[in-house]
């Protein structure tokens, strides 16, 4: 086995390591007016609005390193923030990223979690601006907040769906939480016999789904594109019923979803079967998808004819709220929808 | 002993906590189209620039719960902020506040937090506009981002400095440092005897600048009002060597700071003393006082005559790069400055 450099961050100290991590980036946008080194980033968002959205990833609650590659969980602790961003109908531009950094940690353990943000940053075309880098007596602690334009005619809350519009979703669910169930039951199997090898094979969509998902951006640029302004818009973070409750609840409204139209990946329900899940509830409550769900006016709905290459699935309509939230089975019931996706709060009861 | 109600997080869960904790904001700002409820907040900074700061708060690295009470915690999560936009010569109008909460905290103790923070958000004028919320398995996490707006040709960065600016401080230095020194041995003299009554008496003006430092928002006020532009600027948060190395570094500069002219307070020198500490050292290594440290010019000079009740103290000349930083003694000996500041990082070797 080769040695594996390891350098302490305290060799670097706190401005050494910020050098160290950010001297070789080169900023894109003309919004971008002054990025790392002052007190604070400038920007410049003239004629368009700014959209501003931070989440805050602890380990041990939001990521467990035993399985997680340090690269992945930089590149994901950006998309979930430009997600949120694509599910305002905004264009991320600029991000700001803070480490809490456990002694621990070596310069290259930063290297390689930074290797995964940039790499975000160039996919999603954002320049990083600014951040804080501290240790932390405890585990990794990592804060990113993504700033974005859009333009005001065009943003969209989750406040605008109307009854009749349709409900849709940007792709298949329950593969992120699937994912995490197959990672757990490995780490479990290697708790028990160090021995074992992981038996992943057969399941890589469903793990790069958790390990490395992607936000939807080429479906905000084909909105853009079918010139088509959602109703409403969310992203897929905690898992579909809470996400679609929403949308509902601030917009006023009921909701029809079947359940013989929401798409479930092969894979995602054949573990799940595996593992005694019913696969629609992996979709349901699963969460970590970072699909994009969003509400149409039936008026658009021929314009995504022409979507091209991008699967946009037709999941329900939206009612007046005097008929409450439900998912229509294929038995043909009706089942009162409810918010049962995973919560970081009560996740540590 | 009367007792205090105490409500576990869990029984809110992430939403209702949310919710528990946002439903009394009220925007101020015509700059902040859309607050907290959405993927993002919405922000139209039509023609101002945008400066975006944050800042990464670790309970054990950067607060000590055992003596800091939540709600000054809370104020000062926001302040440390707001002074970065204020280095900026801009004006804060939004931030956004990440927490992770162990599960020890009752939802009565994030009340307080959040008093704090809502107290400040009042004082500076800020809306509250987003943020995130999730349990930790250890400490208490508080990530702040803030946003503000300025005029993009008053805006200071930290390398305009011109050899023969005057450098300017707004207040006195050294005080929060020494707080913190009092704060600790009060903790140990507990420690060892659990009897002992604290004796923090006299001490109120460096007990204040430790827990609750104020941003010097009525400084920038003076600079417009005085029509003055600093060719620099930054906030003392690291210690005033370490800052205007900063300044000289990015200004491609030198300079001369004079022992005489810093200004300490005189309880601070008094308990700096009495621990054996040389006052001028807590001024120049101690951090967390956030005034601000700036440059102007020489014309700029007979101006600050009608400052009225601030008190702006010149310490000291920009030189050229190739004279090096010093600091003049009173003895009139120069002594090569360095920044042994505060260091985040270094601290949890």
């Amino acid at each position: 086995m080769s040695e594996v450099k390891k350098t302490e961050i305290g060799q670097l100290g706190e401005f050494g390591l910020i050098h160290h991590l950010t001297n070789n980036i080169k900023l894109k946008h003309s919004s971008t007016l002054k990025g790392v080194g002052d007190d604070a980033a400038v920007l410049d968002f003239t004629n368009k609005k700014t959209v501003v959205t931070t989440d805050l990833l602890l380990e041990g609650i939001h990521f467990d390193l035993t399985y997680t590659p340090l690269k992945h969980l930089g590149y994901k602790a950006v998309v979930v923030n430009v997600s949120d961003v694509y599910a305002m109908n905004a264009t991320p531009k600029q991000i700001t990223v803070s480490l809490g950094l456990s002694s621990k940690m070596s310069v290259e353990a930063i290297d390689e979690l930074y290797e995964g943000i940039y790499a975000a940053c160039e996919y999603y075309d954002v320049d990083l601006v600014g951040g804080d880098t501290t240790s932390s007596l405890t585990g990794l602690t990592i804060s990113v907040t993504a700033l974005g334009e859009g333009d005001k005619e065009k943003l969209a809350y989750r406040d605008g769906a109307k009854p009749n519009d349709l409900i849709c979703v940007s792709g298949d669910l329950g593969g992120a939480y699937m994912g995490l169930q197959l990672l757990e039951r490995e780490k479990r199997v290697y708790a028990d016999n160090p021995e074992a090898q992981p038996d992943l094979s057969g399941y890589d969509y469903i793990l790069s789904r958790q390990l490395k998902p992607e936000a939807r951006k080429e479906v905000i640029e084909l909105l853009d594109k079918l010139n088509v302004i959602p109703s409403s818009m969310i992203d897929i973070s905690d898992g579909l019923s809470s996400e679609l409750l929403h949308i509902c609840s601030q917009s006023k409204t009921g909701c029809r979803l079947y359940e013989n139209k929401i798409p479930v990946d092969p894979t995602t329900s054949m573990l799940a079967e595996e593992m005694g899940i019913n696969p629609i509830v992996t979709a349901l409550n699963g969460g970590e998808d970072y699909e994009l769900l969003f509400t149409i006016s039936q008026d658009d709905y021929e314009k995504f004819k022409d979507a091209g290459d991008i699967n946009i699935y037709i999941i329900g309509h939206i009612t007046e709220e005097s008929k409450g939230s439900y998912l229509v089975t294929n038995a043909d019931q009706e089942v009162e929808l409810q918010a049962q996706g995973w919560n970081p709060i009560k996740n540590n009861d």
